[in-house]
């Protein structure tokens, strides 16, 4: 069978909609199950059709322009015999004259799901899965795949339906074949991959699964208008020449200024602050100097072999200067300015002018309307916010936002404890994206862990590969911004009325293997712990709480983030029961209130939390400090200590009582590498996104 | 029809299952239609039956003991003539030897609902209601009604099913009548309270509802094993005695001590630390005085007609101690030990000891195991814990667990800037309970609104009414500890599978008028705005940020809480236009930034603000503010006078920046009465519990 002349005739002879029988031909070739079945135009035929299937049969008039059949009454179940068979043809031919019937085994019932494919112009052919029948609209349980894809990935977007539990023995039905299932899967995605130029969407609607397997009751191929060939590839060009980004051995400021408050004298100080070794040369027309440095008057009286500029001059003077720096051999160019096609038309044209620059030159360019990069272990950075001194750490940063190297990054600065190595203001990404970037990160000694701001992607399909192979080797977490924007697909097709852009982004990103985030507030925590603690070994918590309101609060949130809180071993209950009165029952989480008050707060926690860190069962440890002047503050060294003994089990503190006494511990904690958070609930999300970030790591490949 | 007779008998011959046309019976009566049918025992009654009814038909073998009759090949559908009939009947009966068969009109296809009866010991009566099918477990779209119930509530919780929209108009079907469905409902539920001593459970699976109305598919009663009646009362007892808790005009403890690190000093501290005007007498067996004041060594000792007594003293001694007060004619006591049946059975006996004392003596306890209560407008409170001078507020806490009145107070007094009026830290609630609590504190003119932490509700269908009643006048918001324990029910039906203790909780709390929140951290959110602001006269909010991800990732936020962020009027555009350079297209949520760094933070803010405060498309008002020290720190009155020229539009406000600026922006703002809050996210979160308590509030009678 010839899938692709089939389908290029048909759209040849302008179909839109490929007869059921057809599209069930196309997908049986490709190995899918479909009921047997015959397409007849008069009763004779159809007797015969009935006696090769069997009754009970199912009648279905093939009417080329419905979309939802069930909707107009074309199709017809439960034939039991030649009466029926006769009776129901008759009333079919008399809705739908001179339309062909397709007469069909009638199938068992089973678990319907539902999939499709995809044709989506940004991401290519993607696959739908989900539980199907009446309710996938009103319960929205799908996800998506980028095909082709690994068959662990069918199995993971399978299993992670709330209707798989539908499969694995349901109400007293045995466990179906999931094999049998994802087989069906594949093969439909293969067929996806192979007849991309041909189809704008294909539902099969339902997908039956029962102990015999899994077969396609209905299949709904939707033709282009007109062959046009897939992209399914986008190749990473190489990501080398970053390090003139980050570790520039010179540098030159075009724009640089003598105002304190313009962003053109502020990048110097930044640059200055930050102790940054390299050669940096400014330009101004004016000449002079600024902050002692020299001011050249123009690119052409700089010296040669210049690694890096930083364009920093109005949006519409930006190409000529670029112009001139690619001329003077500099290949590696930060633009500052905004007004690009971020504002409006004009800015559009002067950023296509940027673009044809950058082709001509074979230059690199972050940017433009971006507000800077760091790094840290080159004591550099091109943001022209006042930040000062930036406090150097293990953490990377990719952000689609002028937000990040500057007020956020202040508040980092004034507000955390912890430092960052690389950021990468993303701007208007004409040229460097986010695959380029995480590339980088994935390669850097100095970037432990990755966390990222996106509002869009470039390039899915070359970011689906980065990081596919860069989040098995180093966490990556991010938040995506925009994501409840309307469905921008027309809803012809099932799988398309599900496709909003973000259905698309949230498959591509646990396809990924990226721990996705919900809150701007969560970039922040996210960086500070992957800063200051080791992945745990799994999810298994436990925590200390001076009431038991807390434990019952927090172990409800446990629940709801994913996180287990088991039974502690014997030893470990012996242990904490030695430390409290008789009249608590001590247990996992713990109840430490009673034990401090005999005890003494520093001897209770110190016990109560080595004995927990030391179980074989508990991956976390987080004490909840009740600290108030009147009930004495210790010497919380202690803590630091137990984060120096047990390496591998995260310590993540949290807080009640007097605010002054809160904060005073909070500054003496997070120096010393013990992350500590203000709220109750945020070290158990931040715990929850280190699981989430474990988990896909150890994930089979 | 005598139902009661009908169920007393089948209980009397211990059936457990009534049989399924009985349960239909049953329910016709009520008022549901069930489809037409008849009981038949030979193929003879079964062609007449079908000569009734007419085909197709269905039939079901009337076996008694299966609960689901679909797992056992019970029910064949689609029997369209006497061929059919005569194969179908044989089968049965060779399935099911001497069964009678129920044969009837098949029923056309609509959509399935699932609605049910459940006695729960604690709850009383109630009815479930969701989406039905095989995925009823699967997706848990239910809700929960306490029945009787208002018409409206039948209407609201079908309506507040995803499932709803199956209902209005799906796939090209007609909209179906929603008033029949909600009549159907409350004729069932009026058997489930008229009936409510016979059955366990009631399922009807499906409800099916189609253009020719609602019908029940099947019945399936579950019978208790002996008749009980069930409580469908349990009247609020009065409630004014207890303004000799919070407005007591003279105090005595019982268990006064010198020792300063002790509850019975403690508590005698916060006393005099908070003023209070009324006569205080201490007691203890050494007599002696303390902190100044004289002490008294016995309860004899003392002048008769003291109002409140709180007694301090150990859990063991507390019994006797009751009974001397009670004795010397102290109506009310406050028992604030520790060591009763929240501890071991030991503790139980006494705790039972107490309850005896109070229905011998006619006397009222809050307790015991209480961290004690507050009443800032009286200037006094029974907390052990060291809090000092307490702020008074407008909102008042009923919290069942003694962090409330201990060390989450100390963070309000200490952390935020709101005060309070009353708190009840309810304890062991053996006489005292959140009910009685709720209507004090709902007739109290110095509550204006309410928050709640509660583990369980002690009189169910008591706290029902009165919430009812007290939601309309003032907001009442509670966190509910213990959600997500393991349903306490055994799945003998679908119904009971879905009746977890929380689901009954938050159906009731729907119901009642209450909001639910679910973070502890929240308890104290919910407290500072309902202090701060009026509630908002709709969900219409408008945001000023000072960043493009924080417009995208914020308005995110705002549809995941429910929040709308509208088009602005046509003048509102022109007047935030003028304020900002023409290169940012100004909206809604305002993108600020660009007209801060054009026209100064203060103006650019101020200006900003004010038109979205004007415009009639908004009722709420949330500036992000951008602060560091190098953009410059302006006056924060402008704020403050915005606030005071639209008090009837919340202005919450949060930051971004340098965490320095912010703690002291913060201190300017919070006392002047503007809350502020440290994450982006809170103010939206605290603006989400104000919109759904002004909803609750207009909601219809």
């Amino acid at each position: 069978m010839d899938v692709h002349k089939i389908l290029i005739q048909a759209i040849g002879e302008k179909w839109r909609l490929l007869p059921e029988d057809m599209g069930k031909a196309i997908v049986r070739h490709y190995g899918i199950n479909v009921p047997a079945g015959e397409r007849v135009t008069s009763f004779e035929e159809a007797q015969r059709a009935a006696s090769d299937q069997g009754y009970p049969l199912v009648i279905k008039a093939l009417v080329p322009e419905l979309i939802h059949k069930s909707d107009r009454d074309a199709v017809r179940v439960g034939i039991e015999n030649e009466t029926t068979l006769l009776k129901t043809t008759r009333e079919l031919w008399k809705l739908f004259p001179n339309t062909p019937l397709l007469v069909e085994q009638m199938v068992k019932p089973g678990v319907e799901l539902i999939t499709g494919l995809m044709n989506d112009e940004h991401f290519g052919p993607c696959l739908m899965i989900g539980t199907g029948g009446v309710f996938t609209e009103v319960f929205q349980d799908v996800d998506f795949l980028m095909i082709p894809a690994d068959r662990h990935d069918f199995l993971r977007v399978l299993t992670g339906l709330k209707g798989y539990k539908l499969l694995t023995g349901f109400r007293g039905k045995p466990p179906y074949d999931i094999g049998n299932v994802v087989d069906a899967l594949r093969s439909f995605a293969q067929f996806g991959v192979e007849a991309a130029g041909y189809y704008e969407t294909v539902d099969i609607n339902p997908l039956v699964v029962n102990e015999s397997g899994a077969k396609a009751l209905d299949v709904k191929i939707v033709l282009k208008p007109l062959f046009a060939p897939a992209t399914l590839d986008s190749p990473l060009p190489p990501t080398h020449y970053l390090h003139h980004f980050f570790a520039p051995e010179s540098v030159v400021i075009i724009g640089a200024s003598s105002a304190p408050t313009k962003p053109g004298n502020v990048v110097i100080r930044n640059i200055l602050a930050n102790g940054y070794e390299g050669k940096l040369y400014l330009v101004n027309p004016k000449g002079g100097d600024i902050l002692g440095l020299p001011v050249h008057p123009s690119v052409d009286s700089l010296p040669e072999g210049i690694d890096l500029a930083i364009i920093i001059i109005p949006a519409k003077e930006t190409p000529q200067a670029l112009r001139e720096v690619a001329s003077k051999g500099i290949k590696h160019v930060v633009l500052s300015a905004g007004g690009f096609a971020e504002v409006d038309e004009y800015g559009a044209q002067i950023q296509q002018e940027l673009t044809n620059i950058i082709q001509d030159k074979k230059i690199h360019v972050l940017g433009p309307n971006t507000s800077g990069h760091i790094s840290t272990p080159h004591k550099f950075t091109s943001s022209f916010f006042p930040l000062g001194k930036i406090r150097q750490g293990k953490v990377s940063y990719i952000a689609q936002t002028g937000n990040f190297a500057t007020h956020t990054m202040k508040y980092i600065l004034t507000g955390e404890g912890f430092g960052v190595s690389r950021v990468f203001g993303l701007g208007n990404k004409i040229d460097i994206e986010e695959s380029q970037a995480l590339q980088f990160l994935g390669d850097d000694p100095e970037t432990n862990a990755i966390v990222m701001y996106l509002e869009s992607i470039k390039y899915p399909r070359r970011f689906l590969k980065v990081a596919g192979e860069v989040t098995r080797r180093k966490p990556v977490v991010m938040l995506k911004g925009g994501s409840t924007e309307a469905g921008k697909h027309a809803a012809v097709a099932h799988t398309a009325a599900m496709a909003s852009e973000d259905s698309l982004v949230d498959g591509m990103l646990r396809q990924a293997g990226i721990v996705r985030i919900w809150d701007y507030t969560h970039l922040i925590l996210a960086g500070k712990v992957l800063s200051m603690v080791s992945l745990p070994k799994g999810n298994r918590v436990s925590f200390l709480a001076p009431s038991g309101a807390m434990l019952v609060v927090l172990s409800d949130l446990c629940t709801r983030l994913g996180l287990s809180v088991p039974d502690l071993e014997q030893e470990t209950l012996r242990r904490i029961q030695e430390i409290s009165p008789p009249y608590i029952r001590m247990r996992n989480p713990v109840d430490i209130w009673a034990s401090v008050s005999v005890k003494g707060i520093e001897f209770a926690y110190r016990e109560g939390m080595e004995a927990v860190l030391k179980d074989p069962n508990i991956d976390a440890v987080i004490p909840i400090l009740m600290l108030t002047r009147e009930t004495g503050m210790p010497n919380f060294d202690f803590i630091v200590d137990l984060m120096k003994k047990y390496p591998e089990k995260p310590i993540l503190a949290s807080f009640s009582g007097d605010k002054r006494c809160i904060d005073e511990c909070r500054e003496f904690l997070e120096p010393r590498g013990v992350p500590t958070f203000f709220e109750v609930e945020q070290p158990f999300e931040a715990l929850s996104i280190l699981v989430r970030c474990a988990k896909v790591m150890n994930r089979s490949k």
